[in-house]
Parts: structure tokens; C-alpha cells; sequence
């Protein structure tokens, strides 16, 4: 443990990061980095993880920390059938970080990004003045469209399906096995998505905040109403070898990170062998309706019947 | 005081954002936003702002910490010669911050935005589970370049003169008066400076950490001695109505977001013209000479002949 400097750091990530591909014109070590982007429409998003929120910093490897930082921004751009170009990282370390962890996360912004082909072309780095200043990494992303344009989450129309890819819930464990940890972004599934299904493919986000949650947004969005059978939610195994988790927990878990897309049903069958070809399983949880004006939102119904009310489930920072 | 709801937040930056200028193809409320950029290249970066490092959350009005956030970032623009598109700002509030304080945040952040023209087009917030967890605001900034491009912090030459904008020092005062607080980043300074000067604009960086910290990182970068005389340097005055700060004040103290640049110096009575067409003050203070291979690197010497030893200079963050 030793009081960390930031131009040693600093001095670090730019030493690494010097060469990160054939659009980086300029890259870490000046005021901004040089990006080359012909494209006429770029994407532009930021999204954190905080210790304490997403992480627990005592208790895994940060270069994870890293890797998920980066991941939770990439997963936004897959959301879009966007193509990445490019990250920026900023981060606050803790008053006492060891050099060790430091340079773990540093490596894992750094790699994750190039894996993903969102190389870090910028950052910065503080450090708390105070003991209790928890580890914050907020990681910016630069993306490109796939024609025929990017997928937003408001243009879902009564009449489609709607589906998501992989499987939901029990994502939550803290071990360095858990799927929030783990997870890739759904990066060649939104693309290849977008690219085959073309404007059939009306709307798409990911799901960070769960279902029940995620749903809800995409369905007011969208001015519709989307109905959802419980029990056709997919569901993932809460524990290796274990038993699937509920579908409760598959409902609101969060952390899934996985697509929510509402297509045209004639294409359908195209969506389902996009989908096989890239080993991505992908399941029909329910349709879109048209909302009575002011109605617009996520209904789900259980086998039984009754209709659970999503207002009340979810993960939500400060509810 | 009470706990904020992220959606609350969310919900009052999207409606006050969704008109934010005709590059916003989709602004905030999607999983990314969407912009309009026909260059071919462009300028990316973050920097943060963190309570207890460089605000006094408790101290000031929040809306001039997101003011301080967005022109932070769009200073690192100006020291490209670049002109600003949009911005992104990743927040993580503290657990216990009352709604007009989050309110004028988010108004700090999207009017100075729009002000220099980088509209606030995404971003996310977080709210910190433990108490001490700190106010901490990541600003990225999407700039293009000024032909001929973008300016670099490497290519000073031997030969060249040195020169700063604006007055240095004197920066660190808490009142909501202080220079940290108030400044505008040197937009139209850089970039006029950029298309006047050409390819005789060699090298510029804005001064964040001091000159004695940044004027070493430039001469570094540009693998050249910097000889700069310290009683020619310009002060700023310490308080409204009293006198100039020190000149070592004026060499260390950090917060100045001046441009340092060096030119050709054929061209130094242009550089002069364009800068005080835009009224700002301009003051030549040392020369670019060759570096033995190992010795780049800052000299300061006084008006006795004494050389000041700028390692131990300067403001950094654990240093």
C-alpha cells in the first residue's frame, strides 16, 4: 500500500496505450486525443461504476473493474448496432491504492477496450483527498452506426415482437464468476442485428436496470404498451452448476446486459438465425400494444393470471 | 437535504436538454446520443472535478462546479486549437445532496455547454451508498480541428519563442470570485491563434497544474530545453483591489487555464494582433533552445541569475 502519484500513472497508461490502432492519429499524452472517423454520424455515451454501487473494490481483482467499466459503456453502443471507434477513461482512486491494483485497472481499461475495438485514446486520473473517497471510473465511448442508422429504444410499434437475447437474472453474485463481471457486450449481436433485419428492427436497448425496469423505459419511450409473459423470461443458473433463478429474479435482477429489441414478426425466423450463426440465444417474451394516452408502459402477466405491478421492482441507485 | 431518485435527475436533464442544437441528431435519453459530424477528424478527452480536490462543494454554488467541469474539459479544446461539438457528463452525487443543489449542477453543466458550443447530448448519474462518498463530475468533450489540425503539446523548436495568454497565479481562492471559478476556456483564442499562425503555431498546451508543472510536461513532450525568465512572467492580482500575486505564485500555483504555445518567431507581432483583437493579453516569456539528449525540461531563471528548480514546483494530485 503507498500514496499513488498521478503522473506515474499517467506515465503508465500512455506508455501502454501508445499504440492502439490505425484511427488513433494521437493518443494518450496531449490535451485531447486525435481520432480518425469518416463517418458522417458518431455515437456518444458515458457510463460509471463506483465502488460501493457496482463493484466491491475489496473484493475482487480490479483489472475486472477495469474490464466491467469498459463493458457497461460498450454494452450502451451494442444497444444502438452501433460500432465502437474509440473510449476515454476517468478515474478516482482511493487515498491508499496499492501500485499493484492500480496498474490492474489501468490493464484492464486498456485491453478491454482494444478487445472490443474501442481503443483508449484519453484519460485522467485523481486521487481522494479523503480516506473514504470510494474508486470511480466513468469510461466515455465514440461509436460509429450500422446503416441503415442507429436503433433507438422509441420507435417499438404496436404489433411487434418483442424478444431478448441471452438469458436474465442471478447476476448479481460478487464472485469473480459473476455475470456482471463476466459478461461481453452484445457487440456483433446488435450490429448483426441491425444489418439484417434493416428498419424491421424497431427499437433496442440494453438491459443494465433489469427487466421490469428497462422494459418500462423502453415501452414509454416508445409511447406502447408492452405485455410480457413471466414465465417465458429466460433464465440464468444462480450458481454454477446450480438451479435457474426465479423468474422474479430474472424480472428485476439488473445487470444483464443483454438486448431487448421489438421487431416486425415477419421477421421473425431472421432474427432467430442472426442470432443461432453468432451462438447467441434469443427468446420471444411478449408483444407490443398500442397505450391509451398517459398508459404507455411494461405490463407483465404469470401463467396464472395476475399482473405484477413494475413500479415497485427493479434496481434503482438511491430508491 | 433529502435522497435523490437517479430517475428524478435523469428525467430533468433530458427534458432540459432535448433542443440542444442542429449537430444533436438524438441527445440524451437513448442508450447513446447521436451527432452530426462531417469531419474527418476529431478531438476526444475527459477531465473530472472533484469535491475536496478541486472545488469546495460545501462552499460554493453547485452550479458553478459544473460550469468549472465543462470549461476544464473545453480549455484541453483550446490548447488543440479545436472548436467544441458536444459533451458528455458522467456524475456521481453525494448520498445526501438536495434537489436545488443537483438542479443548478445540471444547469451549470448544460447552459455552459451550450454556451461554447458543446451541448450536453449524454450522461449518467450515480448516487453514493456511503456518506463520505465525495461530489465527483467527469466531463468528455467531442471537439474538430482547425485547419491546418490540431495543435500538439511535442512540436516546439529550438528557436522558438514562448508565450502565454492571459495573466498566471493568484488562482486559488475559494470565493465564488475566484479565477478557478470564473475563468472562460480560451476558445476563440486558440483557434484564432491556429488559423492566423498556420504551420508557425509549432507547439500549445493549456496550464492547469502551473507552469512550472506544464511548462516542463511541454518541453518534454517536445524533447527541447525551455529557457523562461521568471519576473517576465504576468500576474494576476490575489485578491479584488490588491496587488499582483508573486512571481513564484504566478510560476506554481496552478487553475491559470492560459495557453502556453510556442511560435516561430516571425511570427510573434501576428500572434500578438490576433490576440488582442480578441482582448486578450499576450506576453512573451522565454525562448525554445536544443536539449542535450536526457536534459528536456523546463529552466526558470530569475532577474539575479539563479536558476529555480522546477521539480519541486507546481501542483499535483498525491504528489
Amino acid at each position: 500500500m503507498g500514496v499513488v502519484k498521478e503522473s506515474d500513472i499517467l506515465r503508465l497508461v500512455q506508455d501502454r496505450c501508445s499504440a492502439s490502432g490505425p484511427r488513433v492519429r494521437l493518443g494518450p499524452g496531449d490535451d485531447l486525443a486525435e481520432v480518425v472517423a469518416s463517418e458522417e454520424s458518431l455515437l456518444l455515451g458515458v457510463d460509471q461504476v463506483v465502488d460501493g454501487l457496482h463493484v466491491d473494490a475489496a473484493a475482487i481483482s480490479w483489472d475486472l473493474i477495469g474490464r466491467k467499466a469498459v463493458c457497461r459503456s460498450l454494452s450502451d453502443v451494442a444497444a444502438m448496432g452501433g460500432v465502437p471507434l474509440a473510449s476515454l477513461a476517468a478515474v478516482v482512486l482511493p487515498e491508499m491504492a496499492d501500485d499493484a491494483s492500480v496498474e490492474a485497472l489501468c490493464e484492464g481499461l486498456r485491453l478491454t477496450g482494444l478487445q472490443f475495438g474501442a481503443p483508449l485514446v484519453g484519460g485522467d486520473v485523481a486521487i481522494h483527498r479523503t480516506a473514504a473517497g470510494p474508486l470511480t471510473i466513468s469510461v466515455s465511448v465514440l461509436g460509429a452506426v450500422t446503416p441503415p442508422g442507429a436503433v433507438t429504444r422509441s420507435e417499438a410499434r404496436p404489433g411487434d415482437l418483442l424478444c431478448v437475447t441471452g438469458v436474465l437474472g442471478g447476476t448479481l453474485r460478487a464472485d469473480q464468476t459473476g455475470h456482471h463481471l463476466s459478461f461481453s457486450p452484445r457487440l456483433a449481436e446488435g450490429q448483426r442485428l441491425r444489418a439484417s433485419l434493416g428498419e424491421h428492427l424497431h427499437a433496442m436497448m440494453d438491459i443494465s436496470d433489469g427487466l421490469a425496469v428497462d422494459g418500462e423505459r423502453m415501452a414509454v419511450a416508445s409511447a406502447a404498451s408492452f405485455m410480457v409473459q413471466l414465465e417465458s423470461l429466460p433464465r440464468r443458473s444462480n450458481a454454477p452448476g446450480g438451479g435457474l433463478c426465479s423468474p422474479m429474479e430474472s424480472l428485476r435482477n439488473g445487470e444483464d446486459y443483454e438486448l431487448l429489441f421489438a421487431i416486425d414478426p415477419q421477421v421473425a425466423s431472421e432474427a432467430t438465425r442472426v442470432l443461432l450463426e453468432l451462438e447467441c440465444p434469443v427468446t420471444q417474451i411478449g408483444v407490443v400494444k398500442a397505450a391509451d394516452p398517459g398508459a404507455a408502459g411494461l405490463t407483465v402477466v404469470t401463467g396464472d393470471g395476475e399482473t405484477i405491478d413494475c413500479d415497485d421492482l427493479g434496481w434503482e441507485h438511491g430508491a
